[in-house]
């Protein structure tokens, strides 16, 4: 097994350019950090291209992975984790994976969040989270939300990526094509004109877009959906954040 | 109204270590940033200390809250702006805000969020907006919960903190305070054994415990409660983010 000590070394810089869209978009690869993530990547069969461990994690290997991955493991010295790290306190481990090729054809079945313009990681990967704990299919993201790759994204998903169908499309023509198998889309605004959630009795399969964080979803799109809802609020905050009005609707629908 | 453009002036000095855990104890006080939380402070009434503005906030105020605090108004250089903001883009306008004095008699009516040791500042932040906006009386946080006055559950409070009423208490002390007043007190748990919390009917008051992110709810505070809630999950994935799991039920029940 290599052991790199220096984050000059060229391996570490390839892989350090994986924190960045460029770099990521350049290797058609991305990096994962922590145990948890690796274990959850090595129980789906994703194609794991490196696999980078710290001398203590060695020690501690309890879910036995680098012996299932002998042959792409590196060890590496602590300063070269937390250069890697977009922690505080880095993991001893992190695996580099390949980027899935984005299917072409869709499975139109179950339920679909769709994303519209979502920017912040946090709110995206926490999204999918519940929709994976919402036993939903997969999750459309509009071309201009955040790049699922991106490291606060993976540290929200938990793994998710692992669990559902996650591909990126151009709305406009994502929504006909579910109305065209059958499945209604139901839009969100937060407009005490649209109808209120609690009112819809949803189907066993249809789609769910949420909007952008500041925004909302794009006016473009509100005359596509089968039907607009809203959350009624009865307190005097304006609004519920993003990721927490998608967990009430996909839990409720 | 004065003009300060060094970071090394005493006032600002002060004012930044309010970014800290320990500036804020010692000062009493906490800074909030950007025009909707400003404004939010100005409608509720509290003790608003200093105001800092940039120039370009100046020729933008649309709210006119220059106006209404002009004797505690200070303008400062943008390289002040960035210096004391917790955003890669610093809002034009900052208030410095004396901590109110913990309520000594805590108003046991209507719904209560309970939050037993959550660290993560967004989560905390999130669960107190999320509980503004389900009709929530108060919040209670553990003593070790993350401190309301970070920057980061500032932020994402939105403003929820002049709302409802935030206290800090010993949770073995609350639980039986909450009964006493004939406030049933439901946990949550990661555990199917637990009621699944469609299952019950709950009355119009009553006070709801979220737990540690890692570890849930302490062990101790199990026995306490009246009822343990769970939601079940149909997906793959482990658990939902903490905040989510909030959400969903105060929505919910």
């Amino acid at each position: 097994m290599d052991y790199i000590t220096s984050v000059k070394n060229e391996k570490i810089k390839e892989i350090k350019k994986l924190s960045t869209v460029k770099g990521r978009r350049h290797q058609h690869l991305y990096l994962i950090e922590g145990e948890h993530l690796v274990n959850e990547a090595l129980k789906s069969q994703v194609n794991i291209k490196e696999l980078l461990v710290t001398e203590n994690f060695i020690n501690h290997d309890e879910h036995h992975i680098i012996k299932q991955l002998y042959n792409q493991t590196t060890q590496i010295s602590d300063n070269v984790a937390q250069h890697l790290s977009a922690l505080v306190t880095p993991p001893g481990i992190f695996a580099v994976i390949a980027q899935p090729t984005t299917p072409t054809t869709i499975n139109y079945q179950g339920k679909w969040l769709v994303l519209d313009q979502v920017q912040d990681p946090g709110n995206v990967g926490t999204m999918i989270r519940t929709a994976d704990a919402a036993g939903y299919q997969g999750v459309v993201l509009s071309t201009d939300s955040a790049d699922i790759y991106a490291p606060k994204v993976q540290r929200a998903m938990q793994g998710s990526q692992f669990h559902l169908q996650l591909l990126r499309a151009d709305l406009e023509q994502v929504i006909p094509a579910f109305q065209k198998q059958k499945l209604p889309v139901y839009g969100t605004l937060v407009d005490d004109q649209a109808l209120n959630y609690r009112q819809l009795t949803a189907p066993e399969e249809f789609a769910l877009i949420m909007g952008n964080e500041a925004h909302g979803m794009q006016a473009e799109l509100i005359p596509l959906v089968d039907k607009n809802l809203y959350i009624p609020l009865v307190g005097q905050a304006e609004s519920l954040n993003v990721a927490i009005a998608a967990g009430i609707l996909m839990f409720s629908l």
